[in-house]
């Protein structure tokens, strides 16, 4: 009702000057005012000298500095002139804790890797703790980089989503299980309890959307995938898993289950619901992008992660020319090594190029669009978040594009895809709280986290020794 | 002789500790001190709590700071604790007035862009003025993303030169000749005799390696490439070129000369020389690779560029296993976006890995020294830069490693390829000068160089509308 209001009076404010004169005025939180709006709505509307006007964490108005100023009397305004107001980037795809593990082992098969390095790590060195300092350490590195949204798969998620809240960054959380005992649960069937009390307990937070998060189709069994889906079903929440990544994963399945490829056989058990949401699908033909985009299955695109691992090249033209729901991931930076989303979105869109031959293919505006809007849709918020538009929630970031880097200026989209570099975000909005301002950290203490970080390096080195 | 001596003075201080003592210790300029040094010699010795002397432009030293400080007193000292210093990075290929075309035209065919865009841009705007403006952008960002010597291939290269010797930066220019007019020749042979002169004034300086560049088999003729080569022969200077980078290249060298690839037919012409540096090198088979290997060609591998216009991808692995001589080069930033080495290098790991299907392939390390000592080969330049050893000319970067997308650190090859940035280099000495501490330029005028590269957007932008 009272969003109804709100356009109802910014309408009025636009359509007749004189209706939204100062005396008129409603009252917005924070004004972020001048610079140059992205906006990312489905007209691509990119407004100069524009501003975008917050009220109780939700946009009240986006338009021209004066049409804006004219509605809305704000508590607090930040100038953003000379600058570039975007929507915040979401990263589908991550282990935020394993951002402890940066570069711990790199440039090796994936099996020597996950059985040398990763799981031995993770079994000598993950606790409550351990993932608390972890998250901790990637949200600063994510809210530097002006990732306002995330979507995780880890262990002791509940730690995750107490940290992730108390930054006051928006995350869809999946409590990862899977069938053999993890640092949090000695069977499936325990996690999938820890993972029914973790979801009650978050669901309906501003920030948290908890989920169910099933670790894949060759480490989950049919019976337990199925179990893990009905717990999605009976709460509402969303179903995340990693899907069709490697060609091991298709020959596993393939064998275990009369020659049905990983996307057939998901769709074969009803896995899908409208809530999936499945990272990589690099291993789908054109059938398998039909099932895929039926069930609504947002896709998580992790280019430098696939890359580095030789996972192989996910079809994102195709995925794009389906008109499906996919976002950009970097993946745990343990396979990375770092969170960037800016990277991410320069690497797929040369990727895709290189890789079909075709320099047209997966354009800039493309890719800045699966790093927002299509991030929110295969997320399942596409209402919510991923543009700056009335009645969204306010995941608002302001970026530099004065950097020498970035000088001249062309075409917004190629420059913030090419271009822009995490350095480059100044100030982060979330739900329309500042968490970043001129590149101070106000929900997190930086140099905290790196002595915490720097003092597990030690114990996760010495544990990797015996 | 001085060399000699000093490295004589600098064993027997390491020999004999009483020797060195301060009282006899010597004078170094600059010393270097702290932090972690990675030399890039060749037992790629990295030296904990290290430090490097310098003087009069050349490393005298290099060691744990208390064996340097044991053997010199400097003029001057940089405390680098907590930093890695390393040696300059080496951009083996760009065309750097273009940084002022940054973004005009992305996400199209090779031919459209060509054609449409970047030789109508430079007919219309490419002046002296137009250069150097451009060079002294690109200069700077170079500067700061810790690039100390790079292989350029423009117009007015003497205005490069000029603007490149200012600035403090070490560079191998190319000027660059080809059979149709250009905004400094009206022809080929106008072109050469243009290059002999830029030669001649150049030659012996300190900084700056003149070269003959003509731009690529398919835009200069049989009898031009061999007058080109005679050129560099004549004078003993560098032969640029580019050379084996699309598919549309080979087909036309194939058509034109009786069905020989374009490698195989700049053998047969004898155009290799043993200064020759050819960029990009994508379609280029075993044997072809055997070509340049025995002439000693310098390969520049430029990952971004050739993902972006989808040339295709270098047999980088195939060259490594061969032991040539690979650098990393940036290509022009209108066709990257920007002239990060670090993000070329990141990109260069993983491109190789995915296209391979090989994780193991194509090393952090391996990777590292092909933006250093690999890059100082490819230009002919080994025994002077590409390592931080005694008797090389003092190209030193001090990089930050305490970054919160740099933390924690397991191994520095991995870090300084997947998790640093531009943004993390802090202080840069090229020739012993420091041309940029903490982050600020001492040699050129930031603001400036952004003033009239916004200036040079707009004609660009006019020129493109007639």
């Amino acid at each position: 009702m009272k969003n109804i209001f709100t356009s109802l009076v910014l309408i009025a404010s636009m359509v007749l000057p004189a209706f939204g004169s100062a005396a008129s005025a409603e009252t917005a939180d924070l004004i972020i005012s001048g610079g140059k709006v992205v906006t990312m709505d489905a007209g691509r509307r990119v407004i100069e000298d524009g501003a975008v006007a917050v009220r109780e964490g939700t946009i009240v108005a986006v338009g021209t500095r004066a049409e804006v100023v004219r509605g809305f009397r704000a508590r607090r305004t930040i100038n953003a002139a000379g600058k570039v107001v975007v929507p915040g980037l979401i990263n589908t795809h991550t282990h935020v804790p394993m951002t402890l593990f940066r570069g711990i082992a790199d440039d090796m098969d994936l099996q020597e890797w996950l059985t040398k390095f990763i799981f031995p790590a993770e079994a000598k060195n993950v606790d409550e703790p351990f993932v608390r300092a972890g998250t901790r350490l990637g949200l600063a590195e994510m809210i530097r980089g002006g990732t306002t949204t995330y979507c995780d798969m880890y262990y002791f998620e509940d730690a995750i989503a107490d940290e992730t809240s108390k930054a006051g960054v928006r995350g869809v959380l999946g409590q990862t299980i899977i069938d053999f005992p993890v640092p949090d649960a000695k069977t499936f069937a325990d996690g999938l309890e820890l993972t029914e009390r973790f979801i009650k307990k978050w669901q309906g937070h501003p920030l948290i959307v908890p989920a169910v998060a099933p670790h894949a189709p060759y480490t989950v069994s049919e019976n337990n995938l199925t179990d893990a889906r009905a717990l999605s079903d009976r709460l509402g929440a969303p179903l995340v898993i990693h899907l069709a990544e490697a060609n091991t994963e298709t020959e596993f399945i393939q064998q275990k289950h009369e020659g049905m490829r990983p996307i057939v056989f998901m769709e074969k058990i009803n896995f899908f619901n409208g809530r999936t949401i499945a990272a990589h699908v690099i291993q789908a033909n054109a059938e398998e992008l039909d099932i895929l985009k039926r069930h609504n299955v947002g896709t998580a695109h992790n280019p430098q992660s696939n890359m580095k691992l030789a996972a192989g090249v996910a079809p994102v033209p195709m995925m794009l020319a389906k008109e499906m729901n996919v976002g950009l991931g970097t993946d745990g930076p343990a396979s990375n090594n770092d969170l960037s989303l800016w990277e991410e979105m320069d690497t797929a869109a040369k990727l895709h190029k290189v890789f079909s031959g075709d320099p047209k293919v997966v354009s800039a505006e493309q890719v800045f669009a699966m790093a927002t809007i299509g991030g929110a849709r295969a997320l399942h918020m596409g209402e919510k978040i991923g543009s700056l538009e009335v009645g969204k929630l306010a995941d608002i970031v302001i970026v530099d594009i004065d950097g020498l880097h970035q000088t001249p200026m062309f075409n917004i989209y190629s420059h913030l895809v090419y271009a822009t570099k995490s350095s480059d975000v100044r100030t982060v909005v979330i739900n329309g709280r500042i968490v970043m301002q001129d590149r101070r950290l106000l929900t997190l203490n930086e140099n905290a986290i790196k002595t915490e970080a720097i003092a597990y390096r030690k114990k996760i080195v010495e544990s990797l020794k015996n």
